[in-house]
Parts: structure tokens; sequence; C-alpha cells
């Protein structure tokens, strides 16, 4: 119950895909933005999940949603700029900016708070070095939505200080609640990034994408050329197909079962804010002392892997308990977790 | 005739191993060096090829020789140190160096001098902040293998100097002659590069590996980790089973296609050294004022694509001419250029 991949299997029409591959011929070096053809499917299955319109050109196809982090906060920002973020985050947007010699600002938010950063919070931290905020809702750890109003004024608050918005919305197929996509603001500093990992089960394969303005695609590219050349073709048209798969299932069952871990947290009494989308709890552990990477390790010894809090910002006592098994597998753990914490 | 890619199929094992990827489960994220029995399998393969011992902690491997330049570039150099890179070179070197702020130093070859570097050249090369050499034998674009001694001797002064070895060995497949791997010089600042892309005609599925002291694959594989989490699984298990494969046959077929092309090139007065190997020829063409990048938007139009010189150093007048043809079609081509060169 640590990490975020999901324990079932990508779509069908992935296997086939997989057997086609060869005759198809998808063998060859290609465009290092992406197959054409992928990109054009991609086009229509942005269009009509997020309600709004991008050409292939607006796109680039990456090795997972990483890399596009990487060569968008690397191609972006200069060494001396500086980036925010919205802390509970997954590490990457950090270590990404950190390699790159930029500076980065956490913003810290609380269970307290809904994990809500507040419009004064952010302001406070920008000054002149300030080029880029990261957002990632639904969130990983936490599985928090913002308010739309909120969410608006972030957004606004960006243009009016001309930021880049780098928005990870890699979990939006577990979106619960109302979610808007960043893509809705036609924001031409906003990079949005997608991945097959999360909605299709499709972690190993590493394809993910991101949506930007024509220039900040071409910058990415650059980058992307001279590390890759190109993504595996392979790759690109199993997951090309797999866009034609329903995939509501993946959706119903995360959600079920993060409801099943929900229950058992209050049972158990920890303190957490019930996710509005992701693949996780994010929750706080109320006993003097504790330390979760020390807990996630005795836990270990017992049979159950958590992620500890630490991991993503300053949240000794929290720990990520992930939705990414059968749910007899997590009632097992939570009862695990339970009698730790009932015996310590 | 312009790109460095196999116009054959991938072997039959690939075909077959693609359809198994679903059921064999290689699905899921993976360690950052790649899978442990890939690695296991790559530790026997080298060790037979190259006739040296290594061990799976010797060894990442990432998407296509590429990604373990930019990584070995990227992470053993700092900026303001210097590359020494030999020309005529693949690009790809000295874009990966100047990326990292790395200052490159370049040698130029000469096909008078059978495109060997002097060792006096190297030496008046280095200075105090010079760190590394990048090597490529057999190379691209001549065809060039080093006589033993040269190779030898440059070895030597680099360990003399301290300086890193980035050998890029992806040609190793198509030397005629006698070819000895950097690998068999036990040199613990060496850093060698293989890929599937030449030898299995794998080039669209981006898999290759760096070979190297355990000290440098550790440096390697934490910006590996940064981009990428791991290298596609699929892509991995295809790879493993690709070894499997016999792929002497590829090697006939190149050398054939060559001695094809050579001849041709002789008789239409084209100057160049007999290739060792790889699959190119690079060839001055002696006219005065000849541009070969002018040339090879002229040759387009009449049917015949080549890469200019210049993609590879101060090469002008120069042209390089691919064998990744069908024989009919190689010799269709340099018909076309014949009648080109005879009438301008």
């Amino acid at each position: 119950m640590e990490v975020g991949e999901p324990d079932f299997l990508p779509p069908k029409i992935v296997k086939e895909s997989l057997e086609n591959v060869f005759d198809k011929g998808f063998l060859k070096y290609g465009q290092v933005k992406g197959m054409p053809i992928f990109r054009e499917e991609l086009v229509k299955f942005i269009s009509k999940k997020f309600n709004t319109k991008v050409t292939p050109d607006n796109i680039i196809v990456s090795p997972g949603a990483r890399f596009s982090i990487f060569t968008a906060i690397t191609t972006l920002l200069n060494p001396g700029d500086e980036m925010i973020v919205i802390e509970p985050a997954w590490p990457a947007y950090k270590d990404c900016a950190l390699n790159a010699g930029i500076k980065v600002r956490t913003i810290n938010t609380t269970v307290e708070d809904k994990w809500e950063p507040s419009l004064k919070q952010i302001e406070n931290t920008i000054n002149a070095n300030t080029k880029m905020i990261v957002l990632n809702y639904p969130n990983n750890p936490t599985g928090k939505i913002l308010p739309e109003k909120l969410q608006d004024d972030i957004i606004e608050l960006a243009k009016e200080n001309n930021l880049y918005i780098l928005s990870d919305e890699i979990y939006s197929q577990y979106a619960k609640g109302n979610w808007k996509s960043i893509l809705s603001y036609n924001y031409e500093k906003s990079i949005v990034t997608q991945s097959f990992s999360k909605s299709h089960a499709m972690t190993g394969f590493r394809v993910g994408y991101a949506i930007a303005d024509t220039k900040i695609i071409e910058k990415m590219a650059k980058l992307e050329a001279l590390c890759l050349t190109n993504v595996s073709e392979p790759m690109q048209y199993v997951a090309m197909k797999a866009l034609e798969a329903d995939t509501s299932d993946n959706t119903n069952t995360v959600q079920k079962r993060l409801e099943l871990l929900e229950q058992k947290a209050i049972d158990m009494g920890l303190e957490f804010v019930v996710p509005d989308g992701a693949m996780y709890i994010f929750a706080r552990v109320n006993k003097e002392g504790f330390d979760g990477v020390q807990f996630a390790n005795n836990t270990l010894e017992k049979g159950l892997a958590v992620a500890p809090g630490e991991g993503f910002g300053d949240y000794k006592n929290f720990i990520r308990i992930s939705a990414c098994q059968e749910e007899t597998a997590l009632i097992e753990g939570m009862n695990i977790l339970r009698d730790i914490l009932k015996g310590n």
C-alpha cells in the first residue's frame, strides 16, 4: 500500500496492439514530439475529455509525465529563477528544479486548512525571481481538488505575475468531484502533464505527454531530442490504441477502495481530509514523537508498506496509504495498521 | 541513403516476445538501472562478445545509447570542464556537452590521414580542464577503426591525464577488421555505450545501455531516475529476448552493401577511406566551391537523400552515404549521384 501503481492490468486492447506492433511497422525512428497519428488521436481525446481546443503542435509525447516535467522545468527556467511548490507534493517537481539550479519556494498547507493554500500565502511567496508555480490536482498525496473559486484566483494571480503554471494532472482520471483542467483557462504560459501510468494502469510502459503553447513545446522538444531522439514507437502505438479503451472501471474500482480506506481510517482515529480524487489517503497519526520513516520501517516488518509523509514535505507525522491493492489486501493492511497503532 | 537506420526488420524473436509481454507481466515500474534479469543477460552477452568481465551493477539500461551519453556527460563533468571530440563525429556528443555547459575541443582528422588523429594532436588539446575524451569506433560517419597501437596509445594518454573515456561502440556489430572494445582495457574511468538500434535493427524501440564502473553507473542512474523513473519494461523484455537472436546476417548484409557502395564511389572518383566498419561511406566531392548542404538539397530533388558532411564537423565538401537500403536502391542512388556529379 506504498507505491502509486494500479494493481489492475492495462486495457485488453494493449495486449492486442502489442501483438500488432511488428506487422503494423511501428519499429523505426520517429518525430521527437511523437508520432503524428498518435498526437492526432490525443487531440481528439483531450478535446473531449478536458473540453478544450488543442492542435497536434501543442502536444509532446514523453516517456512518462516525469520526463515532461523535467524538460519543462529545465528548459523554461534559468538558474537563479524561483519556482513555487505547494506541499505536500510529489518530490519530483522539487528534484527537477534543484537539478536545474532553480530555487524552490514551498508553501506548506495543512490538514486543518483542508490542504488549501491561501491566496495570501502564494502572494507572499512571489517575488521578482518567481517564474513558475506547480499545481497538482487531484493531488498526490492528499487527493485534494481545489475549490473552483480558489483555483480561479490562483490562475489569475499567476497571470498577473506572468508565471508559468506547470499543472500535473495525471490523476484526473480519478477525480471524484468537480475538477477543472488548467487547460480550460487557455493560459499561454500553462503546461499540463498527463500520463497513461495511472489512468490506464500502464506504469511500466513509460508514456506520458505535455500540452502547452507551441513555443513551449518547441523548447521542450529540443531537450527531448537531445536526450532521446524520440519516444519508443511500439509504446506510442500501444498507448494510442489504449485511448480507445473504456477505463471507467478503473475509476470506479479506485473510488470504491478509497471509500473503504476512509472508513477504516476513521475507525482507527487517523486524521485526514476525505480525498476528492487520486488514489491515496494522506493521514496524520496523532502520537507523541511519531516519525513516519521509522513507522514505515516498522509496519514493513509486520507486512504493511506505507509511504512516510516526509517524502512529500514537512509532514513527519503523516503517512500515505495507497489504494492500489485488492479490497481484501487493503482490509488486511488497515487491520495491521490498526493493531500497530493500538499496540504502541 | 541519408539516415543510419537499418531497413531490415528486428529479429523474429522480437515479434514473439512483444506478444508475450502481457502474459509475462512486464508491465510495471522497475529499477532505474534496468530489470535485474535483463542486466544478468547483458552480462553474459557482453562477457562473450567483448571478452571482458562485468557485473549487473556495471550496467545501466537507457532509452537508447543517446540517453546514456547525455547522462554520462551531464553527471560526470561540470560546467567549465573540457571534453575532446575527434571529428568527423556524430553531433550528439558535442550537443550534450554544450547543453551541460562543457567546453568542447575538437580534433580535426582528414581523409589524407585516414581519419587517424595523431597522439600529438590529442596531447596538444589536453589542458588542466580536460576531463573527458570521446571515442567512437567503428566511427560514424567514416567507418574507421583505429589501428590497435594508436588506440592503445590514446587510452594510455587518457589514463595519464586522468580523463574519462566515453566510448560509443554502437557500431561494433558492423566491425569488419580487428576491433577492440575499450572495455578490454579495464580502465575504471571508461564508459562504453551500446544499443540495440543498429545491431538488432531496433531503432524505434529505444533501448541502449552503458557499461562502466559502479560509481559512474550510480551517478548516471541518479539523473536517469530523475528523468524517467525507469526504461519501458516491455521494451526491456523484448530487447532481452533479442539477445538470443543470431544477427550475423545483418552484419553480412551491411558489409556486402558497403562493398557495393565502395565500388560505385571509386568508379565516380569520390575520395574516401574504405570503411573498416559501421554502415556508411564518408566521401569528399572534389569540386570547386562544393557545399554539402546545398548538394544534399539538390540530390533530394532528384530522388537521392544523403547527409551533408557539415553535420559531422568542418567537412563542407563531404557527404555521408548510408548503406541502409536494398542493393537495388543503393545502385539506383549511386547512379543518380554519378549523373549529378557529371552534370554539374
